[in-house]
Order: C-alpha cells, then structure tokens, then sequence
C-alpha cells in the first residue's frame, strides 16, 4: 500500500496534466493566440474529478503515455472551445509540466517538515549540548562524545537537505517546446488540428503585432508564470538538467533523515535504550511491543531513493529530441521518490518531536573512559553556522 | 498513471493479504487448531471489495505496516468467529505471504505472453533463416547476417526468461513463522490475542493427539498447500532467497525483451526502415508519426528493473529476526519489477504478433560485401536447442 | 587499494586474454586451420609478464580496447607464425572469453570459501541447536530463539549460494562468433589480415575435408574445450545471459553473506557481546579496541554488488550485433563484483571458523519469557535439508 | 584494463594518504603541538615511490584499511621523529582527507577538458545555427530543427556538468576529528601511543598559550590550508554530505556527456552519416571499419556511473560515529566514478575538437517538411545565456 501521500498519487498527476492544459490556454490567449474566451473555458473544466482515470489509464496504453486520451476529453468538455485545447504543444510538454508541478505540490510540505526538524533537533543539540555518551565507531564503544554533537550532526544533514530541496524546487520549470522543442508551432498563424494539418489560428494572427517567432519564443515564460514553475533557457525534453538535479536533492535528503533513522535505530535497541520513539509503533503479533516505526520507515525509503535517482541520472542520456524509453523511464521512479521522501520528512518531523532521550542510560552504558570536551564546543559551532542560514 | 496491470495493483495486494489470513483459519482447522466453522467463517468475508481500502491505508502509518488494521477490521466481520483470525501469525506472515501470490498471479499471464513471444519468435527465425541484412557493431555496418540469425538471438533470450521466471515461480513459497520465526505461537494451547496474553486455543488441544511441537512444524506445509504455494524448508523473514531470486528472473526478462526492444528501435529508424512496429502510436502533436510505441515501452521498462531488482538483492542484508527497513524496502520494489515485467511481456507478446519485416529495405540498406554463412545454420543450431525444451 | 585478489587484476586480465588467443590457435590448429607449429609457437609466447601492461592501457585508448594493440604484440612475438594470431576473431571473442576465464579462476577459490562457511555454520548450528538468545525484531527483543536456529538460516543462505555460483560457473562459456557473430570467418579459405582483406589460410583449405560451414560451427566447441569453458549455442556477443546469471549469483552471494554479518555486527555490539569475532581488527587511534573486521568488510561489499549486478542485467540491452557502450560498461563491474565477491567469500570463511559464540551473555541478555520451541527442532530440518545437497 | 587516468590509481590514493599524514604534521608544529623539524621529517620522506605497495595492501587486510600499516611504515621511515606521525588521527581522516586530494586532483585535468567542451560546442553551435536537420522523436523524423540547437542543447549541459563539478571541488574539505569525530586527542597535552596510552606531547604543552580546547578546534583548519582543501564545519565521518554531493556532480556529468555520445552514435549510423568522429577507433576484425569510438566509451561511463553514484548516497546512512560498511564501501565507487568522469570528459573533449559535421547529408535526410524557425533563435539565446557565466 503506497500510503497517505496524496500529491503523488494518480488523481494528482492527472490534475497538475490539466492544470497545465489550461495554464497553456490563458498564456495563449495573453499573446493573443487564442480567444479569451477559450482559455476560460478549458481551465473552467479541468478538473480532475470530471475524467474517469481509469479509462484514461487504458486508452493511454497504445500511444504510451496519457495526454492523447487526455486532450481528447478535455477538447469534448471545453465543447465549442475544444480546438483551443493543447495547441502547438505535444505530450511531452505536458507530462513534464503536470510532473513539475507534482514536485512543486509534494516538496511544499516537504520543506515544512524538514523545518521542523530542524527546529526539533536544534533544541535537542542544545539542550544535551553537554550529555555525555558513549561514541562507536565499528559497532564498538570508542571514546566519550555527547549526544549534543551526535544531534548537531543530524541538524547539519537535515538542514543540508532543506537547502538542497529548496534550490531544486526553485529551478523546477514548465516545459513547453512542442513537437521537437523548437517552439514552432507556437508561432502565430501556426498550429495543429487533429489531422495534423497546419493551418492558422483564427481570429488571432491580424491582431498580432509582434514577430510570430518572438511570439513563440515569449510563450514559455507565460506558461511558466501562469503555473508559478521557472522559465527555462531553451525546451528541455532532452536536456533533463532539472529531473537530474531535483533526483540528486532527493536521494540526499533521503539519505540525510536515514543518518537520523539509523542512529535512532542502534541507540534504541533493547540493550542500549538511550533513545526511544515517543510512540512506538504495534505488532500485530507482540502487542506489549514498541518499535520504532517511523526510524524504520525513514531506512525504508533511504535504501530506495539512491537507486530510483540513478535510474533518473540514467535518463539525462536521451538521444535525438525525444528519447524512446529513457524519458518514459523518468515518470514513476521521479513520482516515487517523491512519495518516499515526503514520508521521510513527515515521520522524521515526528520522529524528532517525540523523541525520548534518556541521558541515564547513556550515562550508565558509557564503558570507555575520558571527558568529552570538545564535543560541547563542535556543538556551539554547528549550532552557529546553522542559525544564520536557518530556514523561516 | 500505472497502467492497466491490475495484479500488483493495492487492491489485488489487499485481496491477497486477505487469502492468506483465510488460508491460514483453514490450514489450523486442518490440524484442529480452530474450529471448522470459524474457517469457513473467515473465509467467507474475506473479500477485498468489503474493506475500506483508504482507511486501512490511513491506519497502517502508525504501525508501520497494514496488516495491524486489516485484522482488526477481519476480525470484525467474522463476527463471533473473529478470535480465530490471524492466530500466531505475525505481520510479516502475511504480507510476504500475500506478495507471493500477487507474484504468483501475476507471473501467470507473463509466462503466457512470454511463450507467444517464443512461438513468434521461433516463426520469425525460420522464415528469415536466410534473409540477409547488415550486421552492425558500434552502430557501423559490419558484415552480413541474416535477420533470422537475429530473431533466433532474440528467440534464446525469451527462452531463457521464461525459463528463469518459471523456475522462480514455482519456487514462491508461502511465509509462516509467527513473532520471530519459530513457529512458536502455533503449538496448540498457545495463541495470542490482542492483549498479547498467550492462552489456549478453545476446544483444540484436549483432541490433539500429535506432540505441539510436530503440530506447529506441519502448518506451514498445510497453509503452503491452501495456497498452491510452496513450502518453505524455514520460516524466511530474514532469508530473503525467494525475493533475490524473482528479482533476478524479473531484471534478466525486462533485459532480455529490452535486447528486442532495443533492435526493433533502431531497425524502425526513419532512415533504417528495416522494421515497423504493425500498429504504431500516435503523437498528440503529430498525428501521421507511427511511433514504434512498444518497443519504447519496453525499453523504459528495461532501464528501471535492474535498479529495483538492486533494492531487492540489498534486503538480503536483514539483520535480526526482523529487520528495521531492509523488509519494508522490498514492498513496492518488487510490485513494481513486476508490474514492469507483466507490462513488457504483454508489449513484447503484441510487437513480435505484429511485427512487419521489410527484406527489401534489409537489402538496399547492406552496404557491405559478403555472403551470410553460416548465420542460416547457426539459426537451425537455435531452433533445434530451443524445440526440445520449448514451454508448451 | 583493491585488496588481495589477485584473480581478477589486471595482470590476470591480461593471462586471460592470452590464454584465450593461444586456445585459439589450437582449437584453429585441431581443425587444420593453420599449422600446428602456429599454435604451439604462440601457446609459448602467450606469457603475460613477457607484455608491457602500462602500454597496452595506453594504446588501448584509441581503439576503446585492449585486444587491438595486445594482438599487434603477440604477433611480432609469435614471429613467423604471427600471422596466425586471432584469425577470424573479433576483440570481444578474447575479452569475453578472457573475462570468463577470469570468473572461472575467481569462483574456485569462493566456491572453496564457501564451502568452509558452510562446514563451519554447520557446526555451530548443530552445536548450539538449543542455545537460547533473544529474537530481534525492528531492534527490539521479541521471542526467545536458539543460536542454533540463527546459524542453521546463515548456512541456509551460504549454501544457496554456493548452488547459484557453481550453477553459474558451469554455465560460463568461451566466446567465438568473428566481426559480427555469424562465424563466416572461421570458414576454412576464409581469414582477415591486417588490412581486412578476405584470403585463403594457407595450406590448411585444401587438406580440408569438411564443408567449411562445419568446420566454422565446430570451432567454437573445440575452442571452449580447451579453455574448460562451456560451449555456446550462438555468440553471445549480445545475448548476454552468461554475464546476467553471474551477476545475479554474485550479488545473490554478497547479501547472503551480508546477511551473517549484519547479525555478527549487531551480536558483538559493545552493550550486546553475544558475539564476537575471534580476531578482531586493530585501530589505528584505538589500539585496544577489537573491531569486527571482517563482518564489516562483508558489509561493504553486500553493499556494492547490487548496484554493480544492476550495471550487468542493463547491459543485457546490447543493440545491434556489438552495442556502442552497453557491453564496454561491463567489464569493470563485472570484474569488481568477481572481487567484492571473492574478498567476501575469504572474510566469511575466516570469520566462521574463529567465531566465538558467548552464550552466558545470550541468556543474560535474554529479557523476553518463554521456550524456545519449536526452534531446536527446526535447526534439525535445516541441517537435514542441507546435508543431502551439501557441497563436496 | 582501468585506462591512463592515473590520478585515481593505487599509488595516487597512496601519495594523497602520505600528503596527508605530512599535512597533519606540518598543521600540528604551525601550533606547537610537534616540532617543527617533525613536520619537515614527515613531509621529507611521505614520498609513494619509498612505500612497498603490494605489502601495504596485504597488510592492510587484517584491519580492514591501508592507514594502519602505512603509519608503520611511515613512523619508521620519519626515524627519530617517527613518535609525531599521526598524532591523535584515526584511520578515517587520513583515507576520507585523501579521497578528497584524489577528488580535487582529478577534478582539475576533468574541468579543463569541459571547458575544451563548452568552447568547442558553442563554435560548432554558432556555425550550424542555421543548418537544417531533422528532428527525430521516438526515434521517427519529427520535424525540421538545426544542427545549431542540438549543439546549444548539448553546450548547455556540458556547462551544467561543469559548474556543478566546480562547485563541489570547491567544497571538498579536509577530514579530521580522530578517534570519534570529537578532536578530543589533539588536545595539547593528549596523544596516543602504539600501545593506546594517552601522554602528553613532549616538549609542546608548556608554550601552548591558549586553551587546549581551542586549539583542537582551529586544527583542522589549518590543516586543510595545509592541503588546499575547505575547513569542514564537522568533522564528517558520518556526516558524507561531501562525498554526497560529489557523487550527484559526477553521476550528472556522465549524463551530460552521455547525452551528447547517444546522439553522436545515432547520427553517425552508416545509413544516417551525418557527423562522425574526426579519429574514428579501429576495429580487430574489420580494419577498414571508423567506429564511433570515443562516443562509445563515453556511453559506457554514463551507465556505470550512476549505479555508482547510488552507492555513494546510499552511504549517507551511516550509523554511529564510523558505520560498520557504509564507509569501507565509498573507497572504490567513489575513485571508480571519478576515473569513469575523466575519462568521459577526455573522450568528450576529443570528441568534440574533431567532430566531422556532414550538412549535406543532414539535408539530403530530412524527409520531413517545415522551415527551421524558431530554432536559430533558441541558439542565440543559449549562447548569450552561456557567454556570461562561461568558464574561464
């Protein structure tokens, strides 16, 4: 069962395609491609909660991928308007934009999350800044550390996270370069009907007064600003710059809360006890149990993430101007990882919270000898360097 | 969106979980572990369809899996039978469980498409035993050979996964352990409930006439069997060999129909034009492209497997009776490798059906002298090793 | 530093290569495609330290192989038979056959180690069959369980692995196929020379008794006799099921062995000492600490092999008769898997045979009420199960 | 055969082990924690060519890293001054600090050659600005495009790769933090011996004026000045946001080039020959062939290096204060991606500077009508976008 993560789910895609079909008529009809009119019309129905996704799953198994089913139920909806639907642009445009604003939706309370704990494990770091506890290195007690330093390192991944997510999530762009990323058939007097026969947009090319070809080239940034999405340099459909970027952001914060997840792991073990989960996770089969769910689920998903963002570091080898499998490739392993991280970052938000610290233990466990210092002091450090660039 | 594969879908998974929890009512009435009525009881309502799959799905986070809410919700519809469900069972008992026959079922149809893949194959080869063609290395023709030698090559690897995923899916066994894998709570005049009390099982144990212990170690052979599974030499929480060994059958199929895949892509080049795909895709921005869709498909599907089926060998490494990640990384990797699969399969089954070979184009496009022998031979070498092992 | 395993560096690469050009000559020379003199000339000359390694890497560059310049060498050192080096043969006919050679050295000594493993868990298994110690689950003690139950699945694992690599090892087969896998070079009267004109071997057509196709198909099977390798169906070149199944039993044979280190890591925990290996490794800041070397060494490489696995199931998508990189990104990896594997195998063996077990702490620790049955009983079909088939 | 980057070989790893051991020396007399002439003792004999390689390796094996048997024989080599090598490091600072040199040596020769890149791709973007081709989508002819776009498109992720690269082998920091992490024994007045005695520094402690606290703290940064590395804010054993982030740099880089080869390859088909390589690479078998050779091998760096990457990220996950695995498994994936990124941006830059551009076949191909607008004008608006963050 994939969870209660919603922005990642079917109905989510199918609605951030939608958003983008529309986004895509009301930046038309800015430039005066389209009638006014028309862009009312198509983002007044869509809505996702209109299509049959189930259908639309089926029919979009023989031209592989959604869009052409799509844009046939949205041209039927928007009724007299429907030939304004999706004009000049091709699947890949939309797919990429829907799975952008996907990103955009998902990393939202990703980020807030991650605020949190970063928040959480700032007062944990001060407030043990001086508790002593045994460090292991190769599963062996080595020398005295406090559970301050341990903290701060925490704080230092997760706040390395939130940076790198929130760098990715800035530069997601809207995708918008039609049949082979040249933006031709955006020019005004251009376009596409169902036959595939050019002809031109009606009504609309005497008014224009521009250069069709700066039309076209004005066009993304429109699209882009309507969906609140970045404009990019040139169309990227084979320059995956920002999938690759937004895989690497979300393999390291995977990665990150899992540095968190496994500590919490060890230190929780029966034997040890100097950490617990403040509510613990059932069994079905041990109900006296308390396990440490949520650490658990934030492993889970960090031994997932690296290879599902190799899968789309992979995909940046995309030959000729759309690739025949490598961009197919991208769609789930990028909605996955997605659905993974925002899991993590929730159960660590509320991992962090809840956790139960217990400097006894860590005091009784302790076999090496030593004072601490300068653990204390590294602790000071990091909390420094974090306030300045702390996340608002 | 998914696809239509609706085998690894949530609903089939929940279907599955239910299954198993009846098989096991059914397997414990069997040893007088239950009462006869509670198990057809049990199994009556244990439809997926009754189940509030959304709630379920809401209620698994807190445990970290979803079987603690579906038995409390089973246990509710068997009514007065409703203590008998999910007796010494654990968690893991019936989510592995469940995972097996969702691959068990779902492999079905792949064997079946993978064996029109041979026969078609196998008449490909043959009718093209001596068509000459170009061979090509690092993209440069080379030296004749014949596109039956080809199909023949083609031919040996669909063999060899059907093969790899016939000996792996008789192999899937059932999962029953109890807590920690020892069987422990199945001895009759044990049993858990939801307090976590052992107590005995009403009714059962003043029959029994076999030793506890010899009762506990013949349930897992008698669930196994309720299921069409197999029956596990140990209960394989940590020992992850059925998993490891699917994912490896599941990354070498998606492989070698990726081989196909791979030459159908390049031979349907515009300026190749060796193969076409029989009935192409279409384009949402250019409807007269006849796009060698399945073969794209197949490809995506190739590029993601070997990673998941990565994630899959790595959770052999499952410290514990239980691990805290390892186990719950192996969930939707291994429903994805197979909805892949099952998705390549059926595309493959439908490309090689329809497959149109052009040997004119194959000869004006050989640019390199030579004649084809032995290729024509070595095709007859195929088809005769393959003949006598052929799945029927 | 790569560690000890001679096998699979460069040097061995190099034997290999010689080896598989020397065979040639003499699989070439049984079927009197050249003069036994030739083949016997060469087989003395094929010694790897007689070549210059650092300048054949250097001119391997050019050419993206090493097979080119390494040719060139052997025939200036084969003097007047030079002419008789790699007739008819492709640079992947050598390094494929060259590579699985390498995995076959490689897999004789892992296959020993693991044999060892075995031998040893089944001792212990037998030895402590009813030695109680916690069951663990998500790091919690769940149930009591025996050490004897633990080992009996670690050598559960240890001996599926041993199966799969002697499975694959068998199956490893000498690679001949010519430019482009149709073996129309190794037709007697047939032959490429530096120039890659098409002549006549002297004095061997005719003498030739056999149609010159036979002679082609025959070579393979003579050339694989005499390097121990099995014989293939067709060139492999792009059919790379040999390399796909080894990489599957390699990162099939990490996680298992990653498996019993994860629990000897756990086990010998500071706060835990169940465990603990009998030759613990130094430090370099702590010298009185013992660490567990060698489950840690297992550990890292359990943790590389899958990916690596993952790299040679991808590259099953070989286009063409040779692929343009596919089969280039295995030769790394698969040599690096034939390592992690080997060293992993060595660390395993050691690590059982001086394992020391502490039962006193197990029941100290044991925290959780109960028996341990049927636990006990459970090693026994374990040890039984395993007997019939074990290695020899 | 591992190619000519040498940068990334045992005895570079060795040599940046031994710069490392001398820096830390030279940073400890700059705060009079050694005498001076130790540091110019150490420095004078840390020399590759002095240390027995292959011995090293055997000898690391028992302690599971090279640095406890290299301190041996460097302690030895420093004769009297032998008792002031390695003070207070652990094993992890000195391997962790010379993978960073290794990094930040390789990087150089790799940033250099995509400058080579970017300038050349933006001369051939220029030239072709207008130059029709087709498009090709799902690998059909498209629509009309320009060679110029397909250059800028490929400029602008060769400047991706490299401002990323930049960027990380900016942040590549120094490691120190000994036993622990906590620089507790470079206090003045701590150290440990061989036999793992804590004493004081002979002959230092009286003149140190400021706290020894505080002078633990400002040792690493004056030991990464020492080395031209960045002054981590923590010591980062198990904080790898470094060897994360290089990780994604490189994984994108392999991409980046990896998208440029996948369409050099296509188009330099033999029935396409719209560009091919100016050196093309020879082939054993068929001298007369030119294959795309450094397009190959660029292909086959870009489907290792993910995976890799992968690895690298999933080591992020570190448990404790030095993992049991999770390090030991960087060392060979993180030296194998950056030796895979050189070689790729050599062949890149190769590539590049002798590309043949074939115009007239470009035309002839194109079977799809259209006029190419507006893709020069994407061309102009990369290059500007380029020209004012270009690499100097």
């Amino acid at each position: 069962m994939r969870g209660a993560v919603v922005e990642t789910g079917d109905v989510a895609v199918l609605q951030a395609m939608l958003d983008a079909e529309a986004a895509l008529t009301r930046a038309q009809a800015a430039l005066r491609l389209v009638p006014a009119e028309a862009a009312e019309a198509v983002s007044a129905v869509a809505r996702a909660a209109a299509f049959a996704l189930p259908d639309l799953v089926t029919r979009a198994r023989s031209g592989g991928n959604p869009v052409i089913p799509l844009v046939e139920d949205l041209r039927r909806a928007a009724g007299p308007y429907g030939e304004y639907v999706h004009r000049g642009a091709t699947s890949q445009d939309i797919v990429d934009t829907a799975l952008m604003l996907v990103a955009r939706r998902t990393l939202g309370p990703v980020l807030a999350d991650l605020e949190r704990v970063v928040a959480g494990l700032t007062a944990l770091a001060a407030e043990h800044r001086d508790t002593p506890m045994a460090a292991r290195t190769l599963t062996q007690q080595a020398v005295p550390t406090t559970f301050g330093l341990k903290a701060a390192g925490w704080l230092t991944l997760a706040a390395a996270a939130h940076e790198r997510l929130t760098t990715a999530r800035r530069a997601l762009p809207a995708q918008l370069g039609g049949a082979a990323g040249t933006l031709a058939a955006f020019r005004p007097g251009t376009g596409t009907d169902e036959d595939g026969v050019f002809r031109p947009c009606t009504g609309t090319d005497e008014e224009a007064v521009e250069e069709p070809v700066e039309v076209a080239l004005r066009l993304p940034g429109r699209f882009a600003a309507e969906l609140g999405l970045a404009e990019p340099v040139l169309p990227w459909h084979v320059l995956r710059t920002p999938v690759a970027d937004l895989a690497g952001a979300l393999a390291f914060t995977a990665g990150a809360l899992g540095k968190l997840a496994a500590d919490v792991l060890v230190l929780s073990r029966t034997e040890i006890g100097e950490l617990s989960e403040g509510v613990g996770g059932g069994s079905s089969s041990m109900p006296h149990k308390h396990n440490p769910v949520r650490a658990t689920m934030i492993a889970a998903a960090a031994r997932q993430a690296p290879p599902l963002a190799g899968i789309l570091y992979a995909s940046l080898v995309a030959e000729d101007e759309r690739p025949a499998g490598a961009w197919h490739a991208e769609w789930q392993p990028l909605r996955e990882a997605l659905r993974l991280v925002a899991g993590a970052a929730r159960d660590a938000a509320e991992l962090v919270a809840d956790l139960r610290v217990h400097p006894d233990r860590m005091r009784a466990n302790l076999a090496v000898p030593g004072d601490t210092a300068p653990a204390p002091a590294l602790v000071d450090r990091a909390l420094t360097h974090h306030q300045d660039k702390a996340p608002h």
